[in-house]
């Protein structure tokens, strides 16, 4: 199964890269090969000041050894092994009307002494952050999803959407980080649900993704816009920042593991501000993407 | 000690802000006064888009209540009663060539169900952030912070300077916040120094603050500086942004403590970058910089 996966996704990064790089149509995926000293490494691809991207990153690693301690303590193991695979990828567009894009799909594998393989799950999702709310777009992206999920079963998209809002909600500010998508994680064989089945969801989750983001990036990256419009998307990036290195799981994770921080920390946006007490106008688009954030929404 | 110690610092506030608005010679600082649900507030005086200071917070607060229970547990006492007071400033200069500066200083009272004291003690400090390391800038700031503490204690600049170091580090990145300062915590009461001796001490360095900070700004301000060194800036102060939100105690404790959140946040720069994968150039300043704030140099 690891096998499969990893291939699974280095095919994914290599689709996924190309298809963005010819939206881009002027920068190229810059690929770094890195190696974790405890065990494993990756394939970091990232793209910046592009026509359409200003930056993003699409990554994939495998890595394996002693699980470290803080993750033997989170997950309530002892002396255990470990192997981990996953592709993660953030696009932070340049244009406000454009929606930045979060994704990752990863497998994990938890081994005893004996190298016997003790537990093992898939984990994941796909998550969409404008900074101008287009309903149809939410919808599309939404939809995507759904059609993804309903054809594995009906419960996955209400379930996976429910945990999606909870876990990008960006609890200081008391909103989520964006209109959210699909979210699971520990996705474990069950009576129903074989480890190939989990698999056979994952990756039709993975291949549906280019036709949830895309047509949304080719609908509005032509589109004008002003520097009020852009400067509020750097502000809106500023609660991006804050979800990543306050409550983003995966973020503190990698950090507090000597993990490649350049890799991990690609996700932040390349232009960023923080304005003191800053509120949109009353009745203004932007007001309305925060009323909608503040409450998220069924979408389809 | 609770009244004596919040009537200093709202003085001290009133002193800080109009100096440094002196200093930057063209913005004013705009004040909120905010109250706290559940007992206490607080007044913020925020400055933006000045000669000199792009943005910049002098804050002071007085909370109390019962205390909240992830306080309670990081303390290890159940039920208890509290009062908390403080200053808390950060001033980000518009040019690079002017380094950022931090400064916080606070009082703490626990009490039982009787409402008698059970503990109290003091904490606080200030730190430089530079940009650009003007050797004489960084031996001044800490002349003034050694000074200060050699008038209560010899032992106390190497102890406080050493815990700023520490405190200051952004672990996940191996380097220093900035070339640091002073910092100290749970000053209580003991053989030879009562509280009152702390109050001295800790209002005595309240005192000094402008005498580090103000000459620095009146050396550098005027100096000429590049697009180059303002991106510098930018990505210098992600990792700022970095410390508050990742490592910072004070930060974390506020957002998840339901404190007020603009107050909190006021610290983060108002414009920063993240460029992936950022190296300067060998032999450069840029690079000096980072040699230092990789191994704390003893200044004075």
């Amino acid at each position: 199964m690891k096998d499969k996966f990893y291939n699974y996704i280095q095919q994914l990064q290599d689709t996924i890269t190309s298809k963005l790089q010819e939206v881009d149509g002027q920068a190229k995926f810059h690929e770094d090969i890195w190696e974790r000293p405890e065990g494993g490494g990756g394939r970091t691809r990232v793209i910046e000041n592009g026509a359409v991207f200003e930056k993003g990153g699409v990554n994939i690693s495998a890595v394996d050894g002693k699980l470290p301690e803080s993750m033997q303590n989170y997950f309530g193991v002892k002396d255990a092994n470990f192997f981990a695979c996953g592709l993660s990828l953030v696009m932070h567009p340049k244009s406000p009307i454009v929606p930045t894009v979060h994704a990752n799909w990863r497998y994990f594998e938890m081994y005893d002494a004996d190298g016997n393989i003790v537990d093992q799950w898939f984990g994941g999702g796909q998550d969409l952050t404008p900074y101008y709310l287009f309903d149809e777009d939410a919808q599309h992206f939404h939809s995507i999803c759904k059609e993804a999920c309903d054809s594995h079963h009906l419960d996955f998209y209400p379930n996976y959407k429910k945990q999606c809002d909870e876990y990008f909600w960006n609890a200081h500010r008391n909103e989520a980080r964006g209109i959210g998508g699909l979210f699971f994680d520990r996705l474990k064989k069950t009576a129903t649900m074989s480890m190939q089945d989990w698999y056979n969801f994952v990756t039709t989750i993975g291949d549906s993704f280019l036709n949830g983001y895309v047509p949304i990036v080719e609908k509005r990256k032509e589109a004008t816009y002003s520097k009020a419009q852009r400067d509020w998307q750097e502000i809106r990036r500023g609660r991006y920042v804050e979800f990543n290195l306050v409550h983003d799981k995966g973020t503190l994770f990698g950090l507090k593991t000597n993990g490649r921080i350049e890799s991990i920390l690609m996700s932040l946006p390349p232009h960023v501000q923080w304005v003191y007490d800053h509120h949109p106008e009353k009745g203004s688009e932007e007001e309305r993407l925060l009323q909608v954030l503040s409450n998220p929404k069924q979408w389809v």
